[in-house]
């Protein structure tokens, strides 16, 4: 199935929405109590990396509690691979995997290039992405570093195939929840989500794919409140989607594919 | 006293120098423990914020189990303003202090536009840097904020004035402790510091002014082991820092003089 870019259509379901604005209203007579520093684990090593470029950030987890500090890579760059594998070295970390959450139209993923340099770390992506991968999850799928583990949740929409990664829920796992929205949901900007985030707990830390304004993290609560897209009516958010005159994303034409093979096509050519 | 920007002799002490190259040789030999997710605090809401033409970064503190919600910024940007006043409101924070680390060249602090737009909020630089300011500090002065508290360290090198701020040492204080420490020391890349930093503990995570590579924080130990400045021995240091032929900071001429005044000159013209 050909990779689709819904951007004139953005409503998967007006009933998910309509239930999310309910929410919303719900919400907006709390008082915003859910504040963090950070997420707390005594397992969990995180770090947030970022290319100026794109605007991505790439994010390390690592389960440093296990012996081999088993570690993977969320969304990585191809400009920031050398980076990143630097970092893992330095920090005695095992890459296993790098995940994409989508086929991203704006930068070439660093998987194919991190596969090439180290050859025993695995690429994932979602089926529905129609992607090449090595390992290929849908949702409800469990994706395991040590004794710890991301979710996978179908948030399709930006494309059909998106997903967001959701650290575990249990005693081990860390505490707020910390979930990798890809491109899904932007902090007080929005991509589109079929509003799966919004189902996490409000504390939740969201982490996206990009950010423009300089924002580096945000709670499913703040984004119920503030996002300046999904706090409208259907009505206006549609009208919103539909009059973005978006120009034609730069690397579309070189990204996408290289992309549905997880970024192998640049290096072997 | 005028700004001194230290540019061809970095080392205030060569003493300290090589005490710190003795730390690194010792801690060569351990195993890199220190793993953290972030730091930990019930009391701390923490935000970092990224400015992204000087890519300069601004911090958010704030106790959030006071009943005022009392916060401070640490290096904010004039043009990133709007979005981290918004933020603070949003959050519904009180702001009371808008703190530098030094007189930036690079960009123009946000202090003195954050103090026309929310007069309630105070200024603070070092006295060491020459500038004017509603707070000067000095080493070991506190910077509270409800229960949680910054102290003042001196880090001069990068300017004469430069100031270091630590969170503080204390059960309710946040775990690992947290340094901002402005342009004095960046990750893998240094400015200089006269090496007050490398005397906290090793698990310290680094909050630096600036990053140009997407890195987003540190920790003490890791740049021990790994600042490919800060790990060569003096002669290998000073030829390096001798020889960096930097381009003359584009913003030095604009920067520096609505700096020593807090950003305000540009705001009364």
């Amino acid at each position: 199935m050909p990779l689709q870019f819904i951007r004139s259509s953005l409503f998967a379901s007006p009933k998910n929405l309509l239930r999310t604005l309910f929410l919303v209203t719900k919400l907006r007579s709390l008082a915003m109590g859910s504040y963090t520093a950070s997420s707390q684990s005594s397992k969990l090593f995180f770090r947030q990396l970022f290319e100026k470029e794109s605007s991505t950030y790439t994010y390390l987890l690592a389960d440093v509690s296990h012996p081999d500090k088993p570690a993977l890579l969320i969304d990585p760059v191809d400009k920031t691979v050398d980076r990143d594998l630097s970092l893992v070295k330095e920090l005695g970390l095992k890459l296993i995997y790098a995940l994409n959450t989508h086929v991203h139209a704006d930068h070439i993923t660093g998987t194919g290039l991190i596969k090439t340099k180290s050859p025993g770390v695995k690429s994932i992506i979602s089926k529905a992405s129609g992607s090449k991968a090595d390992i290929l999850v849908e949702p409800g799928d469990k994706v395991s570093f040590g004794d710890l583990f991301l979710e996978v949740r179908a948030t399709p929409g930006h494309t059909s195939g998106c997903v967001t990664y959701v650290t575990g829920d249990g005693p081990d796992q860390p505490q707020p929840r910390m979930v990798f929205t890809g491109d899904a949901l932007l902090i007080r900007g929005c991509g589109r989500t079929d509003f799966q985030i919004f189902t996490l707990p409000k504390d939740t830390l969201i982490y996206p794919a990009h950010d423009y304004k300089g924002f580096s993290v945000s709670t499913v609560e703040e984004e119920m409140l503030y996002n300046p897209r999904l706090t409208k009516n259907q009505e206006t958010f549609k009208g919103i989607m539909e009059n973005l005159n978006l120009a034609y994303p730069k690397m579309m034409g070189i990204a996408v594919p290289a992309n549905m093979v997880c970024g192998l096509q640049d290096t072997t050519s």
